[in-house]
């Protein structure tokens, strides 16, 4: 090896998988360039003209974007119309300050504000003050960052905003870095819902970086290689290999059904965050959906009318063609506040109000969700989860309110049927005592079940090193929960990240498990893992 | 039976332990009194006067209270001379309003304001101002309330603040219902330090109350009876004679050592949460002291130096003459804010960054603790407890610390002994896996055990009934830590809440635990139920 080495090596999160070789490119913030000032009257023109420029973008951007990428940029684009916000700036200016200076000069201090509150709303809005900051900036200076190919594949970035991420174009570019962040940001959802490998968490990778400096971005095992030796790149090289043959393996898959190598069949579901994505996946590639969220019906602030709902429900059941559809009660609390619904003061809300706790103090709302469900079941095997289920008389509340919707709907000559009930398993007590409660299934919500067993939230990036999948607290409780499930005779799956990497479906299936809840972009992978079990 | 039954009986949660037979008598709050005003000067005076001597009564109340009063009526004072709070105050009296009227205005808007605030720093805040707005407007009003002798025994209040819970001479009355506040709340601490029966969350008591009223306020269940029928007040008359059999006969057992019905020996340590109490204990009582909290050493901001805390964990071991002595290690976070040490912004603190998690973030602080600790085990059997313990990787973190404490302080040729390291369980998945940590001991921390295994924050009233610990799944890990322990040979107690309630006492050493650490005041109730067991 006469190679002289300067390979690092730098260690953060995997936020969005992936692996990639190239040429690593660091993204300058806006902020960090500079322009020349005019009288305050013409940076106050600038300033407007920046600031109408931005929105229109904003807006151009929407009509792109599928709704969660819309939802992000709009409420931007409202702030950019605040005039709380934009009076001290054109005070600033008309003070004498460049356009550029004072802008930044006032979204830091108020950026600083919010982060100072003690809550994930303001929080959330400092990140969206600080994309709205970059944007502006961006079109006082013409625009010359964000719409030039930057030169090099693998973007590192001090951080990256939504909005900056959105617009980026990512046919160009195949992967991302950043400094800060964490597995749980928006950027790393909007990034794993389009597929860009995203490492979070890489401290000081910006200090040492080197423009175009060969790179390796393992968004495996959360690493930033820069400058790899020659013997790095062949074991990146052989993964990657892998990586392919697997994917071409998964995609064949795809249409399968899901067996072990020992030829026992899997239940393969699909978790549906969303109904619209069901457009797209062919329902012959799964065995049902294992978990249908219906927080979305709620997320406009009014409750949704019986008729809504089932109309709703009723288009799963279609969808589903007779696959069993399992619909979750409203989940709302904890790290999902709804107007009117949601306690807002609880200072540990993952602790709190959430789930079934919630619906059981609105059993109105509960209710006319139960016929909504009840009418719908008339159309296939639909099945209803309650979560956050701690202890049985939880259950048995549950069930005198479906008992009561199912008379009112006989009373009133409305077509239903009785649907199976069933629970989530992701409160450490629920998963120890799984024998007590009289349900038709059981869906481990691992997630939530590792937050708990671990007391580590899963939103807080702190503690992401121990809120580990692999602990053998949260595999005993899994366990314990399939073997219940055996002894009563029913039902259970697993419908938490853990069943959608592949990672992790040996252990499950050791374990027991036989039916899984995926995300749909994960189906062929999970079923190649399967296949390669035994 | 020709008697006519009016017995109304109103559930709410035992917050203080009692039982009581008497009059209910509903003190009145004074902002719902009348008062004539004068001219705008006058009322300008008035209230200025009020104001003065609202502060003077707070200043004399805080010097007969302990620490934990006197520190919470420091803060009201401080309140008091906020010119930010006075002046809007003033300005509406000017401007012709009545200074009661005035008053009650402008600090209620200041309460919404807090109370829509997400944290409970700004929920504390508003308790503080509720209760300064009670405190001026009783000197507006000549005091008529406050330092009347109530006709009555039970006092029922809509909420009772902090100070006017001081204020009230606890030899005339014998006990509290009130509608709002949490077996958590101030009030609660401070009823229980002073053992006054407390129920709270008797939502409409006072709706229905008849001056006089004969009640009984059962402050073990949780529940006022209002106008008992005789049947009531026999079965209630059975139950007090009881008690006063079981006061004086805990009284008796406080000197000798704890033995169950079999002969069996239970060593019973003490729960030392601040140095001071211990002057009130014969050491001769105890079997050690099971849980030294550290967190007071760190409450006035600066971190103290290795001399500081070297002396006190001195005093604690002179105190002990050679028992042992559990000293835990800061356990800050969670609902243990300090400022300069804790992470401020977390969404779910109790699921964040505390105890442990925090300790290893900043070494320098723990090894300091850790050479203090050291060295005051030179003076007898002081142990080391490590709080909030997820994985083997953190105790063994500790222990490198520990190891180059002991190496400094040879170096430094400073006299020293190597305690033993033990750890906190109180995290599921440490009870789960307890097998797996090299410890020299456990002690269960039953009150964040159960948080984290119902996942019901330990301070949010409205999940407090599922919070049980009395659930199966709370009980199987504190067994199974106790298993883990006799597998291990170490030695294993439990320090939380539990070991102190009589009541769990049967069911904690069914389970083979044979070593508890409780509220210095409940020493001699434990060991009467130890000797009633078996």
């Amino acid at each position: 090896m006469t190679e002289t080495s300067q390979e690092r090596i730098l260690s953060g999160f995997a936020a969005s998988d992936g692996l990639v070789v190239g040429r690593a490119v660091r993204l300058v913030s806006t902020a960090e360039l500079q322009r020349l000032a005019g009288s305050p009257e013409e940076e106050r023109s600038v300033l407007a003209g920046a600031i109408t420029r931005a929105t229109e973008e904003l807006e151009a951007l929407a009509e792109t974007q599928d709704e969660m990428g819309a939802g992000i940029l709009e409420f931007q684009t409202a702030l950019l119309e605040d005039e709380d916000l934009l009076a001290p700036v054109y005070a600033a200016v008309e003070a004498g300050q460049p356009a550029d200076q004072a802008w930044i000069r006032i979204i830091d201090g108020e950026v600083t504000e919010y982060r100072e509150g003690e809550d994930d709303y303001f929080k959330a809005r400092a990140d969206d003050l600080l994309d709205l900051k970059e944007r502006v900036l961006a079109a006082l200076h013409g625009r010359e960052t964000a719409q030039v190919k930057l030169d090099g594949d693998i973007i590192i970035a001090r951080d990256l905003t939504p909005s900056r991420f959105l617009e980026l174009d990512w046919s160009l570019y195949r992967g991302v870095a950043v400094c800060g962040g964490s597995p749980t940001s928006h950027v790393a959802i909007l990034a794993r819902a389009r597929g860009v490998p995203l490492v979070v968490g890489l401290e000081d990778a910006l200090e040492t970086l080197q423009e175009a400096c060969p790179a390796v971005l393992d968004a495996e095992s959360g690493r930033l290689i820069l400058a790899p030796e020659s013997a790095t790149l062949e074991a990146i090289g052989r993964r990657l290999r892998a990586r392919e043959a697997d994917d071409a393996a998964a995609e064949s898959l795809l249409g399968e059904p899901a067996v072990t190598a020992q030829g026992e069949r899997i239940e393969i579901l699909i978790n549906a965050d969303d109904p619209k994505v069901l457009a797209e996946v062919p329902v012959a590639n799964c065995d049902g959906i294992g978990l249908t969220r219906t927080e979305f019906l709620f997320s406009d602030g009014a409750l949704p009318d019986e008729q809504k709902q089932f109309e709703v429900y009723r288009d799963l059941m279609t969808w589903a063609e007779g696959r069993p559809v399992i619909v979750r009660t409203l989940d709302a609390g904890g790290d999902k506040p709804i107007p009117g619904v949601t306690v807002d003061d609880e200072s540990n809300p993952f602790l709190g109000l959430r789930g079934v706790r919630l619906s059981l103090l609105k059993p109105e709302v509960l209710k006319l969700q139960l016929r909504a469900l009840a009418r719908a079941a008339a159309l296939g095997p639909l099945k209803i989860m309650i979560p956050m289920v701690t202890v049985p008389e939880e259950v048995e509340a549950v069930r005198a309110l479906l008992e009561a919707a199912l008379s009112e709907l006989t009373a009133e000559g409305v077509a239903h049927a009785r649907p199976q009930l069933g629970m989530m398993v992701e409160v450490p007590a629920a998963a120890l005592t799984a024998d007590r409660f009289k349900v038709d299934f059981f869906s481990i919500g691992s997630n939530d079940l590792i937050q708990y067993t671990t007391a580590c939230a899963r939103d807080n990036a702190a503690v992401t090193r121990l809120a580990d999948a692999r602990n053998p607290a949260v595999l005993e409780l899994i366990g314990r929960t399939i073997e219940a499930a055996a002894r009563m005779g029913v039902e259970v799956s697993l419908c938490g990240d853990m069943a959608s990497d592949p990672h992790h479906i040996p252990a499950l299936l050791e374990r027991g498990l036989r039916r899984l809840s995926v995300a749909p972009a994960q189906v062929g992978r999970v079923k190649l893992a399967v296949r390669r079990y035994g």
